[in-house]
């Protein structure tokens, strides 16, 4: 589950004091993680018998057209079937990790939606026209969810699936033109990396999309985004329903940083992550290889430590891990530099891994943004790389700093095996729920199971590394650095 | 969450009638998962504060030795904080991968123990020698769980670390030195794929084993290997209870098919199956470049087809995959072989995945046995390739097979970052455990977070895959392949 | 240069005695390697200006359309321009690999022609109607030749391209359509291996194909196969010019063996000697890991063990490696099983690598054909591990034995960097010999540069290792294996 | 051969009205590449019986000590064997990469010696010190190289072998001690990159390393470094001869830029062309993915644009290849933005490709050096990345720059098999040539052959590209890029 204090928001809004305040914490957990659906606002929408079977026969020769599933068939996910959010009981707040409500801890049963095929299905799947856009930066693995979003479109029995290409831009760019995809077209997009359908950042108003969307007779939109896009999926989908037009708006979370609130993890961050290692290694080789040498790796996170941290953790030759979220002093007694020099002095060469986002405090704020409203950071690598080098020069140690900046190479490459595998549920479960009637929802993976959040609860800010989490302190463990306060 | 129908045995010995049925299978399920502790025989085994102390200085010139750690830290695991092993609600036992344990599946809590460093010791360290054996087959990952067995070790201040060579044979094969280990040692071992200490199956009987162990005065034992080597591991550990010496024995599961009870999955699972993929990948491509190409691919997996169904998922090129859970005909209406020839004639080309321990009933029983006890399969991947010849010839089709059989190139390589990192934290929490004064567990990541459980619990029967499960069903969607029964 | 007794069918017909033999083997040699062209047959064919220009300017709005060149350029190839095929001077015969024609070694120049765009070409590129086809087994790199004979087609102005889909049968099998080739079809197929073409063994009549040409209005061919299939490219270029037909045709020779006489090498083999070492790698660990581990890797090369000396050379983890051409014992003093028992009692473990083409003469023959009339081979790697294993049960040693049979993994992948740049010149350069009128020819890489040889001389027999030459003797240094004999 | 005008010293001096012009220019030429051997300053040197013998037998018991050649073997080089440096003969000036002495560009021989073994040996192995010192930056294969030198040396049967650490600063620094080398040390030290005794640039004077050299008795001096280091190993030499002591100084070329003169190329270059396929296809998935994507990938090459020329042929991915040896303009009608702007509006996205020494004209002059001297070059990626955004905000059209710089990324990694094989051969010829009593030489592939160059020939002047060159013009060919003059 994730890494951070969701108890945030909602412990303090409970009256602890109140004997059940358990129960209605569990209630008010219920009716915010509920999840919107098409007959809200279209009460007589119709529901018909799903057309995803999977005990299919290889179509004989009469039955070449479709595969009419003929028995009684546990493939379908009930819609009160629930997973579980939070699944450790603290004993103490003491407890290394702990997230408590109140003072002893008590365990609260926090239940979100299943994700998965319904038996019933509120769209006639020859009356769907599906669209799917991918926006914000790239991510390993956009390919794969796009695929089984088609595949999986086909197998209900659409036939109408468009891609509409750069992102939001492309809803109302005259020069863009829908592309059709169908199973063929997608055959082998997933051996390759970037996005079939290419992104963008920014793009039209909700209106002039929605109104795109009716001009267009689309009444599914798979939606690939980090928050930004997820709240613009959010708003399209509150437009449609204001307008009660019968649309299904499903996201699926895409952030290289895997800041995505509630989820194990996000798409392409495994790969991120392994492609990050080669970074690392040359690093340590250069490193290594050097008198006193000093590697420095660059990586993405924003905001978010993750892929720095896992990254670390996986290549066993970080010494140093500097993440956005745990401050560090450069100089001074307890200083990144002093540790340095001790580290120089022991085993001879070192290895400082950092996130983009890190130290953005020694630096002068830019308020630039990108297109997304990211904030422009400033450049932390070279500036560490800077200080080092002068640190050393004042003590007339010599060093040899080498400075490696991977940037893109780990996200524009195509999804490794376990990402392909996420990649592969989450296209599905997108349809899924789409066909069940389900709007304004994203789909995630929650301890190892899949689930269907509301968006609103998702994007209400970027999930970041807690300090105190057992996964920062193995990664203390690993590289086996001291607090730099 | 494991893929299997956990509640098989305590199931059938639950009174369904008894009104609090549900606080009597919780207080059996807690008593069956609870992990065995050195006081459990030796009550006034004396506890010390730990030594492990994460928030270091860099050794100022006076505490160059060692860091004390001199703040309050929240960095323990409470021996009461536990994990949720069962984190779905299923409310009919008609949903998909429904375990239900009563009519109405009404949820159980099932609590298991969490992982991690504890506050109170039970081994003065520089009093520890401690023994780390591999045993089995290879896996990727092995010298990456030795590595951080070997740090975390240091990090607790023991110095006296070995390893016994050839898995349990080391202890009684005279020619055979135990192998001394530090930091420095396994510096990088991790970067190379097999053991450092070699592995071997079988070995000497239990009390010479434990002979060995006090004569050599080992204290503590960890054992990397799969279901048998586990059962020797508790034998070892009642073998020490019997004899009341303070020894700590704990496991950390190898097996390459995942199948072991209750974890997610096991280290060295997620690098099989990206391996698995440039097998599948040529045989796609061998298929797709001749004329009515059929690719064959024998992956690993005695008797579980975790690796045949992770890898088809993934690749995303596999049209038919078969395993041992999920019974099938070869010949006849339902066919694999009739589906093959609808396939050649509308894609004209397919690749079928099959795991090792698949069709076992088509071919003769060879009662041979390898050193561990496992029972020599007959080749299926020959069988099936033979059979589609033979088919095709009859209808006089021409048809082009291509076998591929990867055997140990999918193990005998290094982890990949994800399995690093599972690794690191296995062996992190391995040495957590024993000075943490438990024995005869194992050390397992369940619903994302790491636990211990008893032995006895995990050796209980080899997890193998549901085929009512969600995974199953993603991977049928995947490769549009129907029931051949 | 080539590594075989080239001088084998030559020196046998030179009469040494003769003062000035070296002027008449060199008269003999420019005729034997003079290259076919139209005007042989159609004196009075049309010769214009080229219309491969390279110093395009980015067409200005004017010249959309396209670039005419507009300056001096020193682009083009001299017709007479040579390329040298011998370039060491042996001082003696016992000098390593020596090949001398007579006793004192004297140095004869032996000239073929240097391939490249000519000033003058024979078609004008709107009447051109180019086919490529892919014969016999797959290879890394087909797609990379497909894909510049395109570029470089639609570079000298031709339209009309199309694939012949599975070899030669493509031209007489009824539901076997031409696929059209352009830029935009090939853009990236270079980046995934196989054939786009796909590929097959044997195929209907010369005349057949020719009357097929004929009828499609084909009159430039290009035939990317083994010796087999240069020898019908070949015989179609004759059967043309007993027709007095315009049509060029040229090989580009695809082998995974690396067997084609005089030319360094041929595209595809760096890559499988690179994926070759995935395979030796386990092998290196399984053995290095297990107790008196055996690692047996078997690799293609049917008659020829360049795949196995260049796979060994390179991982420098082979302690020996058995090829067709230097016979060696299994059993006996001077056996590889002796050497075995050696290498398991110092190293206490060992690797062989074997070409499947080796030690067939321990097998009994079977004279099964493949469909290319290959003989079908006995697996000595099976054979070679049960001998073993035999060997060390008798001597009562116990030993573990892992067997890997990488088959189809090495060739069906996509090419590696230096293979893609092989790919593309000879891709480039078989368009520039047809466009120059040249037909009968084939393109190699000879002393780093690029030469057109007549088909006749590269098939007269396939290439294999010289057990005098260097590189076997400096194979023999890195594995430090002695003579089997 | 090498893709430069070496003719260009020479040509000058040649006076062709002299009939015999020819005659001269070859006995210049064999003088200026003859090799310097022990005896010429030593004529006394003892020469022995090689005790390198390749046919060995596995030792029967009573020869466990060496392995005694027992028979005729022509195994060895002899001093008269030559390899020819040029191989082409260009029938006219005009012909594409024509390299003439005279108008008629008459072919002339060039020969070179041959390397590899010899038969008589002048250092008895008992007494033989061999040190080896790797020097300026990282490139893959220093340590395949330096097994092989270790691996040979223990074949001739010499025991005491050391590496100097960190270059030539290895000699005069006190506390960098000697790292003693076997083939045990040495076993798998190619499995990683960098170089096992650590690289630096600069260090002591010639006569403190010579004095130091003799202070350890050391005879055999093997030096891996560039031009810069291989000057240093030439001052040695001298320095050893004028003090008449008995030491061979033998050079391996390492340059990650390939600009070595006459070779082939250099170990490590195939690996860096393969690595930078990883930027150059995440710079296409970035820029083809995006609006308007414009992928910018910097490559290592100072002065010569190898790397940024050969990565572009092989990826079929480039669309402007820059290199410091071919001019360019970035704005007017020819330059690379208006040729930029073209492809944005055809194909929607563009990747360009630079050497890092290119365009410095655009670039204010640093003259800042590293300490080997190098002149510190601009950052033209970052400059070429700023003129392109500004020059389409100018003609507002939005466009999406993507820029990758993997420096050390492409160099601190293993070598892949083809430098392996190159790297293995190198460091047994260059023990070869010690033991055969040369100095003062280096060892390099030439024609696919290998050789022994003198130092002096092979530093004359960086080799860069010719713009005429073959290779030059097929990269125009794959690009498709216009002169940008």
């Amino acid at each position: 589950a994730s890494e951070i204090q969701h108890s945030k928001t909602s412990a303090s809004s409970i009256d602890l004091s109140d004997p059940d305040w358990k129960l209605k914490y569990e209630k008010d957990f219920e009716q915010r993680f509920s999840i919107p659906h098409i007959t809200d606002v279209l009460p007589d929408a119709e529901a018909i018998r799903s057309t995803f079977c999977l005990k299919m026969r290889s179509p004989t020769e009469d039955f070449v057209g479709g595969y009419p599933s003929d028995e009684e068939w546990h493939g379908y996910i009930n819609n009160n079937d629930r997973v579980l959010l939070k699944v450790i009981s603290y004993s103490s707040p003491t407890s290394a990790g702990a997230e408590c409500l109140d003072h002893d801890c008590s365990w609260v049963e926090q239940w979100i939606h299943r994700a998965g095929p319904r038996e019933k299905i509120y769209f006639r799947p020859e009356e769907v026209k599906a669209a799917i856009i991918t926006c914000g930066g790239l991510c390993p693995g956009l390919n794969d969810v796009i695929r089984h979003i088609v595949i999986t479109l086909e197998i209900y029995g659409v036939k109408n699936i468009v891609g509409i290409p750069f992102g939001y831009r492309g809803f109302s760019d005259k020069d863009l033109t829908e592309m059709p995809l169908s199973r063929k077209v997608v055959q082998n997009i997933h051996l390759s990396g970037g996005s079939l359908l290419g992104v963008s950042r920014g793009g039209p108003s909700v209106s002039e999309i929605v109104d795109s969307m009716e001009e267009r007779g689309i009444n599914m939109l798979f939606v690939l985004g980090g928050n930004g896009t997820h709240a613009g999926a959010n708003a399209i989908h509150n437009e449609c329903r204001k307008r009660k037009i019968k649309v299904a708006v499903v996201g699926v979370p895409k952030t290289i940083d895997n800041d995505i609130l509630h989820m194990d993890k996000t798409f392409g961050f495994d790969t991120a992550v392994e492609e990050a290692q080669r970074a690392i290694n040359s690093a340590y080789i250069e490193a290594h290889s050097a008198y006193h040498g000093i590697g420095v790796v660059k990586l993405m996170g924003r905001n978010s430590g993750f892929i720095a941290m896992q990254a670390s953790l996986a290549s066993g030759q970080v010494d140093i891990c500097l993440i956005p979220e745990v401050p560090f002093n450069l100089h001074g007694p307890n200083g990144v530099l002093k540790h340095l020099k001790y580290l120089i002095e022991t085993k001879g060469s070192a290895v400082i891994c950092v996130a983009e986002g890190a130290g953005q405090n020694f630096l002068e704020k830019t308020n630039a943004k990108d297109a997304s409203g990211n904030a422009v950071l400033g450049d932390f690598g070279v500036y560490i790389q800077q200080e080092t080098k002068k640190y050393f020069k004042e003590i007339s140690t010599p060093i040899d700093v080498k400075y490696i900046d991977p940037t893109y190479m780990i996200r524009a490459v195509r999804a490794n095996a376990s990402d392909g595998i996420l990649c592969t549920v989450l296209g599905q479960n997108a349809v899924h729920g789409a066909f069940a009637g389900y709007s304004g929802i994203t789909v995630g993976i929650i301890n190892t199971h899949y689930a269907y959040l509301p968006i609103t609860e998702v994007i209400a800010y970027p999930k970041s590394v807690d300090p105190n989490s057992r996964m920062w302190h193995r990664c203390l463990t690993s590289t086996g650095q001291p607090d730099f306060i």
